[in-house]
């Protein structure tokens, strides 16, 4: 399906995806540029990559899928960089958690080459991060969102999606806003408040005794305070206004709550818990 | 080493303290009694029980460990129940996942017989309750906490030592109040911040949206929200002081963090998202 594919940013995402587009055999070269030299070598010696290249420009040079595997705020720069050495007919990709900041990013330095960028997220992930924790079967059976721009050709975006496609993934098209809305509530929120947790009890005197004496349940919700910082810091503020809406709600949520076990309302508790439970039962668990 | 064990409540944990003691060969009988004339079958269909008894009287009769195993708000009126029955020198523990309200309600109720209870924690558990759930290496590898009283002696509370090591758990002693404390930041907070989060969602008008796009980590951050509502509304208010405070200071906590985040404060987020991860890092992960 594609003779190059130049995967910019090597670690989980972009590493998962030049592994799965390997083994889906639908590609025969893959190019990788990572901004860490480190991270392009360890790239190469894992088999991700068939060449690395220290110049982004000479990593993209010929591809005929570019896929940016960056955190978000560096979408424009990286696109700056890469679009004067682009081929004529290549498509351009990202992998960002957030879709409207990406997109006005690419808007702003892509010119007439934005027919050929379509936004993309793979709702996947691991708490681990960098080349070493790519996995080839880290999409299958995940969903990626495209948030297609009125500009984009239908043949562009159906290449975008048969590579996610080769990747066992399920695809489906949303609207940018929708998307930052909603990844907001279930994704953005939920990091902020287990990195906060994790360093509330990091900061404790008694640390050692509380980490020591945490359980399987503090395990699972922290899980996702093990992310890569540079990434939530860039989602947080690329995602501002969704996720100040969503994080105002929950304060607005634990005053609440806060009340009622200050009252030893158990009525209250008791009726909140189970319509959370109740929820939370009816979500496939794979687990 | 025990001729005849009770348990009193037997879901995810009672079943498993059960099963996991029948097949260490530790226990010649399993009597179950359980307020849910429904569960208390199951446990017998399931093999965890041997016989089950209608009345809580019989259930305790002639039983050398009685294992409380039911929210912890019942303990008063369970240990009410069964103290008049108990053989003089049947020792009593629990299982509750707060301990200075449990050794509270037991010395409100149970006289003499003080001296025969130890309180106790495993930590360990499911998001899914009932005896269906119960598995016979729940605790391998796994810590109990006991916080045993002063009139409690020597060779009692090393009877329940040796119960809990013969299902595979580490057995570790440690005062009640530090117990509630250390358990608040790392069980109890959690469960209310899962719990507060799959509500907020689960109450907006795209909830199924939401639910639908969510991804890996938003399972394990919400996993414990799946848990028993009615255990966990007992355990709150049984908790409450610990909680609150701890809840404020994440409350405290939350509220800088919005700061930053209106702020644009890229460098506050990143730092505190960096100390978060390297202690998140730090903590081994089975999974």
């Amino acid at each position: 399906m594609f003779a190059r594919v130049t995967i910019v940013g090597v670690g989980l995402i972009g590493g998962s995806f030049a592994l799965a587009l390997r083994a889906a055999r639908v590609v025969d070269e893959i190019v990788v540029f990572d901004r860490d030299p480190g991270s392009a070598e360890r790239a190469l010696h894992l088999g991700i990559a068939d060449r690395i290249e220290s110049s982004i420009a000479a990593a993209v040079r010929g591809a005929e899928l570019v896929v940016l595997a960056v955190p978000v705020a560096r979408t424009a720069d990286v696109l700056a960089a890469i679009v004067p050495h682009l081929a004529a007919d290549a498509i351009v990709t990202d992998v960002g958690s957030t879709k409207v900041s990406v997109i006005a990013a690419a808007r702003a330095v892509l010119g007439d080459a934005i027919t050929r960028f379509v936004p993309g997220h793979p709702i996947a992930g691991r708490a681990v991060h960098g080349p070493d924790a790519a996995q080839v079967d880290l999409f299958r059976g995940k969903r990626v969102l495209l948030t297609p721009l009125p500009e984009n050709g239908d043949a562009v975006v159906a290449q975008v999606e048969a590579a996610w496609r080769a990747c066992g993934a399920r695809v489906d098209r949303i609207d940018a806003t929708t998307h930052d809305a909603v990844l907001s509530a279930v994704s953005h929120l939920p990091h902020l408040l287990a990195y906060a947790l994790v360093a509330q009890i990091a900061d404790a005197p008694d640390a050692e005794l509380k980490f020591s004496l945490s359980g399987g349940g503090f395990r699972d919700f922290t899980r996702i305070a093990a992310s890569s910082p540079e990434m939530w810091r860039d989602v947080t503020l690329a995602n501002r206004d969704a996720l100040l809406n969503d994080l105002d709600a929950y304060r607005a949520g634990l005053d609440r709550l806060r009340g009622w076990v200050a009252a030893g309302d158990g009525d209250a508790l008791e009726t909140l818990f189970t319509h959370a439970s109740a929820a939370r039962t009816r979500l496939a668990d794979p687990r």
